[in-house]
């Protein structure tokens, strides 16, 4: 993993203020990014008759047909487009492939080029004349640790694999004896259990929020700290009961969640939680473990909690109201469920919204996030948590700004949903 | 990460007799692999005018045309391939291209497609009627870490990280005092810091090791420990000084490596090590540190070690011996400097060969290992021991039978080499 440490001057002439994308391998000089969020794509494919670039919300809606040179060498810029990260990939001929000059991430469910567009916040400096890295870029101070753990799970009958953050001071003798609280964090769909910490940053937005880093360039306070130590505990959303036993066993309160992941609150119920409080220094009780995800990953998130307050105290949904909610097939955003109903908070999740008092004594925060750029998704969010409100939930909606379907907006709701974690 | 956990049926007919590669992303059918190391290769291509699969040397040795269907689907069989790890990737038209059915590894500079053809080992039984897992397949037994640690190098001017594998217990209250030995452990050419756990699955092999697991079916054998436990860290071979001060810092005694890899000596003794022993609870002395690499990087663990006898006492080299050997520009194997020099204990490493009495009680351990299908490397590593032992150095040689410059030699190579770790 790297970052932007510098870029380019931008005095010079146009076709030089780029610098290779910092999700190149090394060497390869293209993609390039402006400061501007501007990018350069190229492939040399001699052969192709037409080729075109894909990419996620953010990125580009529909393909975008390249260039070709004299020389086989297809280019194109795009852009200004959004800071963060972007998953993209070629179509050739009306074969998908990736940029060999791109490292690779779990997305849609393959491996996925992409490319991380510097932050504006970059070209700024502080007083010391440093340039300003953002939330989720390292800053030097005391950092949490990313730990992977293995388990043989009896429920889907596999290996499976966790990524657990410790946050700073987490292994110091000092600490020997603290114990922490756990947010239990998923992906999104055609995503894995990686996405958090390579595309999402998840370790440095809570290193930042722990040890107080501030983003502001004016000045670099280091010093209020803005969440609570915690452990961050991101597993795989495609859980299935294995073969054997899954007819009798499929979770029906979650009928309306892909088969694919229709074990998963099973898995962190009886087993993720369990392996989890056996092997941290974990505050173990309701007050102390909060679930959230993005998109599917939200729903999973409620479904889960609902079903156990006596596990969970909060919950967080990122991007996450695509399910409940009629929508053109056309709509630019994931798959939905083609027939879904109108969300009816009457109805969702066996009726646990129609107690509210004892709802919001139970999860004193639904906290719910995503981009103004995810137009359908974010509207039907927004009637969503209305009709919440309307039948007395209490509820955190937040907004961010420009952001669409993305990892951006995830890091941002990430960065706006811990510091509220864990404050009774 | 994914594992065989069953392999098919073998009275079933035989074009049913496989199942899909484990380093497949979900739910991609291709490749399929059968129980003695045949791969099916298939790839859409319509458009496509030839289609050839490429791969290292234990999967083929030169590209292999792949047939068209009507459709334009393209299908190759190969093997029976060597057991293990390894890269592999389309040729289409020209254009290299990854297998969208497989996961990538970072590897040949770029992110690649790999498969994992399963070990025969695995067909077997134990006596409770279980299949067997591999020397480097997860047993259920205590695990050890991985952790990523990322540090501000005012060497090479960036970000870098490293990966740490602490042992089994490591975290136990009962160990809270405990020190551990640590072995720093490189990659070679083309690979980064990540390769050694996603390839080389070094924190299992150093689980059953720790754990004393025995691969061998009769009995599954636990209670024998055959290493020390020990910490490993991992960082990226590609360590440039940072340009404003290049010309005066090269490392002249590495001025025979490759540049880009000119700055990684430095690293480790003045960054790394003290990054470690800062960090993790470590017996931070000569005893207890070991240095060892695949190919370049097993030159920079020699280089590294003799400038420092200060800091290691224990060497290994795993597939190393294509640095000063003439060998055919056409060599089936890896870049070697053009003109390389004969190997000659009296000049290489500064004359560190020449006092084998003070060589040998510096360095307890220096270990040699390679397969026996890189038949030229092989043979150039045979003659430079030979070599070494004429002067009166004392080396370990182990030849892993019939595996070729590839993964499965590498991770035979550890799980030799670090049982004979630290035993003083």
């Amino acid at each position: 993993m790297r970052f932007y440490d510098e870029l380019v001057d931008e005095s010079l002439p146009a076709e030089r203020q780029t610098v290779p994308a910092i999700t190149n391998v090394p060497q390869a000089e293209y993609p390039r990014v402006y400061a501007d969020g501007r990018v350069i794509f190229r492939i040399r494919l001699p052969l192709a008759k037409s080729v075109y670039l894909g990419g996620g919300q953010g990125l580009c809606q529909a393909p975008v047909p390249m260039k070709r040179d004299s020389q086989g060498v297809w280019s194109l810029t795009i852009g200004p487009v959004t800071t963060g990260f972007h998953y993209y990939w070629f179509n050739a001929d009306g074969a998908m492939l990736n940029d060999p000059g791109s490292e690779t991430f779990f997305g849609n469910n393959r491996e996925t080029s992409g490319i991380e567009i510097p932050d504006p916040i970059f070209i700024s400096t502080d007083l010391t004349n440093e340039p300003v890295a953002s939330f989720y870029d390292p800053h030097g101070g005391p950092q949490g640790q990313m730990q992977e753990r293995l388990y043989q799970s009896a429920i889907t009958g596999s290996w499976r694999r966790c990524l657990v953050y410790t946050p700073p001071g987490y292994s110091d003798e000092a600490n020997a004896k603290t114990r922490y609280p756990v947010l239990y964090l998923q992906h999104g769909i055609g995503d894995d259990e990686t996405a958090w910490s390579r595309q999402g940053r998840v370790h440095f937005i809570l290193d930042n929020l722990i040890g107080g880093v501030s983003s502001s360039p004016f000045p670099m306070g280091r010093s209020v700290p803005r969440a609570k130590p915690m452990i961050v505990v991101m597993e795989n959303n495609s859980a299935a009961y294995k073969a054997a036993t899954s007819a009798g066993n499929h979770d029906p309160s979650a009928s309306d969640l892909p088969r694919t992941s229709g074990a998963f609150g099973a898995v962190v119920v009886d087993e993720l939680i369990p392996l989890i409080d056996r092997n941290f220094r974990t505050l173990a009780d309701r007050d102390h473990r909060a679930i959230a995800g993005i998109s599917l990953g939200s729903e999973l998130a409620m479904s889960t909690a609902f079903r156990h307050p006596e596990l969970f105290s909060a919950v967080g949904c990122f991007s996450g109201a695509q399910y409940y909610l009629p929508r053109p097939r056309s709509a630019p955003s994931q798959a939905a469920a083609p027939d879904a109903p109108l969300f009816d908070p009457a109805t969702a999740f066996g009726g646990v919204f129609n107690d509210a008092a004892s709802f919001n004594a139970r999860f004193p925060l639904f906290w719910f996030g995503a981009g103004t750029a995810e137009v359908l998704l974010n509207q039907a969010l927004r009637e969503k948590v209305a009709k919440l409100r309307a039948a007395g939930i209490k509820t955190v909606l937040y907004q961010s700004a420009g952001t669409a379907y993305e990892w951006q907006t995830w890091r941002q709701c990430l960065n706006q949903f811990a510091p509220l974690l864990f404050q009774a």
